[in-house]
């Protein structure tokens, strides 16, 4: 019997990765790309698995016999919210090469902030040297809120470089060295932190969450005088006002923004040109779509054997 | 018998961080700090250590009986040149701090190139949202020139950020996980290398070596399509007008300076304000002297039970 056909409807902006990592992949069976042009008008009925990133509106009408449906990427939102989603289980994206691109992020504006390197930038257009009163890793304590796949390594990256690391998740969690806080020690947790980085998922329970009453509880007794807020979760948990308010009182010393209530953010934001504010365009972690069809095909194999998938989203959590 | 005095004779910037250090070291012996004016005149025959930065034009000829010079700093290039120097030993310091100092600083200079974050900074000043093929630690060889207290540390850490690590020393090392090579294989290296990091000492070897003719050399293959050069070595060893032709000719893609031929950098210098190179002033890895005065009362006390002195500079080597 011929091997059931994968769905893809991943409108990426990388459309020649696409192509090229699907010719290293999934031999074993037919792949319909909705991108390619005849397959337009297909029957999708026979069609099990579809892997998805803003899929075409009507797609759970043409394939309505989806027994896996994979995200696209490591945050499942978006894919949360389309509407007609089949009820079969919804599997993440979750890649040792994700995790890694996220560490260096996460590391880089940790280390960039201690270092004072907006303050020596600054320096540097007005041509003026002058050497700081220093600041290293291990005078900072680096809070992360979201201690999962992407926190949990982070978590101990940063350990390596020196940082004192403690971390917030829903349930507690036991990580060598590093600190943790459930929900009820928020304010305990925020106390002690002089970076804040932000790795958690979208969801009821962290929308919006970053805003100005939690800044207000992170300590103020760092190095800098002020916090640091890093933010490489969802935009939707942040209140972009609030930072900006934040900023000009002093609240937060700096901000590394890697993603925003509204993407591409708005010319109009306040943001893009405040001097302490480090604006990247939702790039500290994007999907690899070789590692993407490698992890699909794992957790296709695995389905087909009568394995339990990994990774599947717990739907009333949200992520 | 009263213990032998310590002479200090430090002209760093951070007087007052010299005088609380000191309140915490060295009861057991009499301190004759040089900025303290009640020294002025003193009788400096008794003293049979010194600790120096920069010290005053006629201090050997007022100390004419020291036992041990301890540098107040990693780099030994400027004692050495002291006129009268005496020739007793010169111990350099090394410290677990300054060397956590330095990775911190390389670390987060290598994933700053790594990471696009110059592109990143240029589109946020041109209110511009465009993601850029990404590029990964992984993807990249970082070539340390140097493999001393500092090479090695950063080596490692860098190494579990995820980069491919080489290192190039005066004697080949062996280190785990690290391709090494000795003055032979110099063009085998920098043929590797997409990263360059200078951890180098300033001598007679090493003045210079970062000039054109090395830059060209470097690999072109890395994925930003042109080398980048990280120095916090000593200023000395890089051909400051080679590095902006350089970067002009896009022979080198980016640079990041700690150290400069001369110190601070001059206004006129083209690096201020160039938008690919990123100006520090000489802060990577600064003196603790706290850290410095607890190093030089170890030294003592080894000195003074009869045991060997630790990192003692090999004059002919001129490190
Ligand atoms: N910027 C980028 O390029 C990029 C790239 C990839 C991913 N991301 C974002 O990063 C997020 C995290 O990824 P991940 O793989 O680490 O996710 P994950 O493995 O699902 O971990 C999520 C973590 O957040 C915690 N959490 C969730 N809701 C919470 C709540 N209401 N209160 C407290 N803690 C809560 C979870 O707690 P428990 O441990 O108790 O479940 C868990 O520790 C993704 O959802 C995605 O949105 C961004
Ligand atoms: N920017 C800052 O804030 C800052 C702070 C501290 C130090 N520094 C500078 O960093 C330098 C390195 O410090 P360190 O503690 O790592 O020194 P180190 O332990 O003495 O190591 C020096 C390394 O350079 C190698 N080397 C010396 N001359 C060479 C030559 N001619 N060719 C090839 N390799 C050569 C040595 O080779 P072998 O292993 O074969 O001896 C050794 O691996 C210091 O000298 C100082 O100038 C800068």
């Amino acid at each position: 019997m011929p091997k059931a056909p994968i769905l893809i409807d991943l409108k990426f902006s990388g459309r020649a990765a696409i192509v090229q990592a699907l010719g290293q992949h999934f031999h074993d069976r037919p792949v319909v790309d909705l991108a390619d042009g005849n397959n337009a008008g297909r029957d999708l009925s026979d069609c099990r698995y579809a892997v998805l990133w803003n899929p075409d509106d009507d797609l759970f009408e043409r394939a309505r016999n989806l027994d896996i449906l994979f995200s696209g990427g490591a945050g499942v939102d978006r894919v949360l919210e389309l509407e007609g989603l089949p009820d079969a289980p919804l599997v993440r994206f979750v890649d040792p090469s994700l995790t890694r691109r996220m560490s260096e992020y996460v590391v880089l504006q940790c280390l960039y902030h201690a270092r004072r390197m907006p303050d020596y930038a600054r320096q540097q257009t007005e041509t003026h040297w002058q050497q700081l009163p220093p600041a290293e890793a291990g005078d900072f304590t680096v809070g992360i809120m979201g201690l999962g796949e992407l926190g949990q390594d982070a978590a101990r990256k940063l350990k390596v470089m020196g940082f004192d690391v403690i971390g917030w998740s829903r349930s507690k969690k036991q990580i060598e060295g590093v600190d943790c806080f459930d929900a009820e020690g928020l304010d305990a947790f925020l106390d002690r932190t002089d970076i804040l980085v932000g790795l958690l998922p979208l969801t009821a329970g962290t929308t919006g969450i970053f805003n100005r009453a939690l800044f207000e509880k992170l300590s103020r007794s760092g190095p800098l005088g002020a916090p640091v807020f890093v933010n490489a979760g969802r935009g939707g948990s942040q209140v972009e006002a609030d930072i900006v308010a934040a900023l000009e009182s002093g609240v937060l010393g700096g901000v590394s923004l890697d993603v925003f209530a509204s993407e591409p953010l708005p010319p109009a934001s306040p943001l893009w040109s405040h001097e302490r504010a480090l604006v990247t365009p939702h790039i500290a972690s994007d999907t690899d779509v070789r590692a993407l069809f490698a992890h699909v095909a794992r957790q296709i194999a695995r389905f087909e054997a009568g394995e339990p998938l990994q990774h599947v989203v717990d739907r009333t959590a949200g992520y």
